[in-house]
Parts: structure tokens; sequence; C-alpha cells
């Protein structure tokens, strides 16, 4: 089974020229789109809308990602193995947070011509590098055939959770449509002493809040901390846009204390 | 095989982790989309789209629908098995008039926890509670197993036709992108004296109207009705918008009277 | 397999009737949408999108595509058997540049009304004669089976190339994102003398280009021709708007003269 994720819309013919290589070099493949409307080049979203569609599929899933403002550069081609599946795409950060949600195993550079198009468009390489990857890695080709194993892939500020004794430092990802702000900590990453009540401090405020179960045990209006249905800590207001009254945005600090 | 129907859109992946979570429990499925495009919260357009599109599928197909402003509430889950086929979703009247053209035979209302997932979230039981269930079901589990049959579901009032000697009472389901007028009335409502002429009572206006088989019987800009592509009695203008002229929306009254 | 392109949007239930008609004809058909976002009736953008896709699915396929202005009169529906693959839409043009790419062997009329749906709309042919066409060829009824072979289908503008001793007289087909020129000259169109340097000539201006094969070969803010991903000769400038500069749009001329 083979997820695709991208920036490239559903107007344009790239999402099916990506299929179109996948089922040339393997008819029985099965496709699932996780989203192809990722704002154009933000691998932060990007990376946030795979880490959460990730946990829902099986073990042995092959999930493309393509959201590629290098493209053209010297910027590396990877795969990584999981312990539960498998990420192709570029070595730009958009794999990794998903990837080591799952524990890393091995990283490969995609070096491999044989295991590519035969021509490389300088400005698409799901279609020229990365799909005839993942459909060749889904007939069965070894992930150490594709290339070398590298040690030092992209490791972008949001993957990374900074600890000290008594705080984890974390970014937001993503704010929602209703205004719920969505962070990089996810549920094993928070000690148990963070089970009741946190202090969050955010750039313009610092917050004392339950840690709760569902924003409706918050008072109307009122913010709450939960680990959401995507699966990491979010700070939301009970019926009430949070990333507005506490003036945050995707990308901005937050550091997380048990109190 | 299995449909999807939400207001959940094609940017946020929520309709990936539904799709995850029904290829985890049953790797064979085959998953169609009809629309995630409904409006949010729109009951009435999901049922409307639904009842059109789901008389083109095979017979045993299974109708996921999801517009579910009521999540997280007191409101049923619940499954249920028509001549031709079955739908889950949320008891709120959503799979009401697609499953009542086809002849409804067993409603089940979903609580045997065995057959959701593990941690059911507050706010999203597309993923947790109606994509297992629909996994199961073309896995093979029987309906009754899914918990206990009944009898009252929720009947919205579009999905009631009220009949006197002469005439049909219905509503307006949905404004086309051309301003044609839908309604609920389908071709099995209507009775054969209804051949030739209608008349017919909007909110503002009463309409003498022949009952064709095109709108272009009509003279240009005269209105016209006739049964639509979408199974359901239409009134429509020769390339005109019938919907402004005659000022009305959907979830209006309209009665159909033979002439 | 089969892929799909339409006009027909995601919002409405339109696409999901063609699928479920296909599927019930042929449950084993495997279905890959192209675009469904093609502007409203336009014709030339879902030729130029079904020409770039179509070169990525593997031999046999059969591609579906209905942008159908023309439906209800008596223009006529045809299949087109290529070298490579099968089409299957409106004789509108829509299908005969990307079938021209692959070799056009035979084109057949769909009349047999044994191979459509038993009730046949005026304004949904996608559903009613393409789609149970598709289906039922996918499963092996033969081309000849469908109707007479004819020779004269709609061949429209922007699939004639015209040729003098020294010139290539095209069409522009698409602007992208980008402000990129696409143009309808594809790589086999094009001389081995057009190697290095071309004369272009568009409605208001004439240009002297390097046929290169990136954009980034050329000055910030020059232009350049090259062969692009869509496998047509494109126009664009390094990180600039060509067809704001240059004043064309999708339909205009363009003239190609080897320097």
């Amino acid at each position: 089974m083979i997820t695709l994720t991208s920036d490239f819309g559903l107007k344009d013919p790239y999402v099916a020229e990506m299929k179109g290589v996948i089922l040339t070099i393997n008819p029985k493949a099965t496709l699932i789109d996780i989203t192809h409307e990722v704002e154009k080049f933000n691998i932060r979203m990007a990376a946030f809308m795979l880490a959460s569609a990730t946990r829902y599929f099986p073990q042995g899933t092959i999930h493309l990602a393509v959201v590629d403002p290098g493209v053209g550069t010297q910027r590396r081609a990877i795969l990584i193995q999981t312990k539960k599946s498998f990420f192709v795409g570029p070595d730009n950060g958009i794999l990794i947070l998903a990837a080591q949600n799952q524990g890393i195993e091995h990283i490969y550079q995609l070096t491999n011509p044989k295991l590519m198009l035969p021509q490389i468009s300088s400005t698409f390489h799901g279609r020229d590098i990365f799909a005839p990857a993942t459909a060749y890695l889904d007939k069965g080709v070894r992930p150490s055939e594709f290339g070398p194993e590298i040690n030092d892939p992209i490791n972008p500020e949001f993957a990374i959770i900074k600890r000290t004794n008594s705080s984890l430092i974390g970014e937001i990802m993503h704010i929602d449509g209703f205004g719920n702000i969505i962070t990089n900590l996810n549920e094993k990453d928070i000690p148990q002493k963070y089970a009741k009540i946190v202090n969050v401090e955010l750039p313009d405020i610092s917050l004392k809040l339950n840690f709760g179960k569902t924003y409706a045990q918050a008072k109307f209006k009122e913010p709450i901390a939960l680990i959401g249905s995507h699966g990491f800590l979010e700070i939301g207001l009970n019926q009430g846009n949070a990333a507005e009254k506490f003036h945050v945005k995707a990308g901005d600090n937050i550091v997380v204390t048990a109190a």
C-alpha cells in the first residue's frame, strides 16, 4: 500500500503523473491520497499532515511525500525505513517527524539510476525519482539497493524536542480551522508528571492550564491543554479561537512545564 | 466496495485517516469517494449527494457518510441495511433519504466496542467508530453483531413526503450550479396522473408547468418541471436561473398537484 | 486500468456516479483520477491535461475524458484506439491531442445501445454513455462492437501543427501557475535544426531565444525556450512571468523558426 502527500493541488495533472509512473512499474499498487492541498512549499504543514495520518496506516505501508522547494538543487532524495513502514521524499525535513514517531531504523539516499525514470527533469522529482522508488520498493526491491545509507538527514527545528529537567520546549506545528494550537509534542514526549496541570509559555503570554480530555471540560471561551485527535498536545478554547486570543502562529516556540 | 461522503474537505488528513483505519482492518477494501466537499454541517446537502450517487453503486456496497454536528453528544451511531446495500453514519438523518430509496430492512445502533478503535476521541467518530464499522462489515461481520436493532431513527423533514388526495408536499433539497431547483420528490413518489402538467406552489409563487423530459423543451428563460439526472423532480428555466427568479432556497417547502 | 478527466469538480456527486456505473459493470476496475478541476467547458485545457498525464500510464490503459459543452446536441460519442491505449469521450477535440501523440489506429462512434445505460439523460452522457463504454471495454468488449468506424473526428485547431519549410506554427495550450507559456509543439514535432537557438513569434513580439534544458540557464527575468516537464515546448522567464511580460494567453498562435 502506498500513500501520497504533496502541495501539487488537484487541478494540474502532476499527481496523476506520479500515479501513472507507479502503476506502470507496479500495476497492483494500492494508492491512497493523504492530501495534495498542502500550502505551496510549506514543509512544516506537510510534515504535520503526514505525522498525523500515518499513525492509521497498516504495517509496511510506503508513504510518498513531496513538498520540494529545493528540487533541482543539491538536496538529497531519501528513503527512510522505520519500525512500521517506509517514507520516500526529499531530504528537507518533510518525512522526519512522522518517521521519528514510528522509530527510524535506516535512511538511504536515492542514487541508483536504474530505480528512477530514464529521463530526470530538473523540476519534477516526484514523478521522475520518488514515484519510481516507491513503486520498486512496493514491488519488493530492498531498501539498500536504492543507494548508500546516510546518517545526517536534515533535521528540522519542528522535529526536535528540547528537554530540560523541568520543561519541554517544542514548536507550534499548525493552527487548525477552529483556531486550536497544535504543537509538535506528542503523547510519548510528555512525562507522567504533566498529568493534571501544566504551565505553558507562548511568545506573548504564560498560562496555567488544566490538562484535560476534551475542550468541553473548559469553561466557555476558557483555555485547556489536551492530546488532540492528531496525537499531539493542543491548546484550545471551549468554543473559541485560541490562536487569535494568544497571538500565536505556526513556527512559534512553546515551553511546557509540569505545574 | 465502500463509498465515503463527508464535510471534511481534502486539505486536512481526516479522510486519509478514515481510509487508513479501514485498510488496516481490511486491506482488500475498494474505496470510492462520493464527495468530501459537502458544506460544513449541512446534513441536507450530504443526504442529497448520497441519495443521488448511491443509485449507481453495485448491490452490497457499503456507504459511509459523516456530516456530524452532534459528535460528542448523545446522538447515536447507526448502520442501516437496505434491500440493496448498507449505510453507516450518525443518526441525524444524513442516511435516511438514500436508504429509503433502496428500501430499509433493519437499523442497528453501533454499540459493540470490539468493532471500534480502542480509543474513541470525542471529536472524530468518522475515524474511531464509523470507519472500523464499515471495514468489519466489508470483511463479513453480520450487521446484528454491531449492536441492538432500533426502530426510531431520526427522520428529518427532508425525508418525509406528505400526501393528500390531490397533492404531494415535499422540500427543496438543493439548488445546483445552474440555479435549478431540486426537490426531494423522486420518480417513484409521483403518480401517473402527474404525467403532463403539474401545479407547483413555492413560498412566493404558484406555477402551472409542463412536466417534460429536458430543459430544452421549455421556451427561452421559461420554466419546466422534469425528473432530473439526480432522480428527483426539478424545476428549472431553459438557460436561466430558476432559484433566483422564484426566490427559493434549500429547505423551502414545495407542493405539487396534478393539473 | 481506467483514468478519468472532467470539468465536474469534486463537490458534486457526478464523478462518483461515473465510478459507480463503471464498478457496477466491472467491479475489478482500477480507477485513477487525472483531474476533475478543468475549467468549465474548457476543452483545450482538458486536452492539454490529458496529453500531459497519459504519457505516464501503462500500455492498455483506458482514458475517459468528459468536458462536454455539446451534450444533448448531435455531437458524436467516440472511442479512439491508439498504439498504446484507448480514449473514450465526446467528439469535440478533447481526446485528439493525447491520442495523436500515441498514434491513432481506429476511431469508433459509440452507437450500440446495449453498451450504454438503459436510460440516457440529455445532460450527463459521462455517466450514461461514456462510463459504461469504458467499463465494457475494460472488461474485454472489442472496440468494433461499440459502433461504426469513422474517419472524420473533430480536429481542433490546437491539435494541428502547420509546417512550412522554415517554420512550425502552433498554438498556446496553457499558461501554468508560474506564467510559463506552454505550447502544443511536442518534442517529436521539432526538427534537429532547432537545437540551439530559435526565433519565436508571438502576437505582440518576436524573440530570439536559447533552446535550453532548464529555466535556470537563462539570466534572471530573461526568457528561454525548452521542452518542459509536460513534454511540450515552453517559453518562460527565469523566476519571472513570461505570459504577463509578452501579453499572451491560451489560444494565441506561436510561430517557431530555426535561427
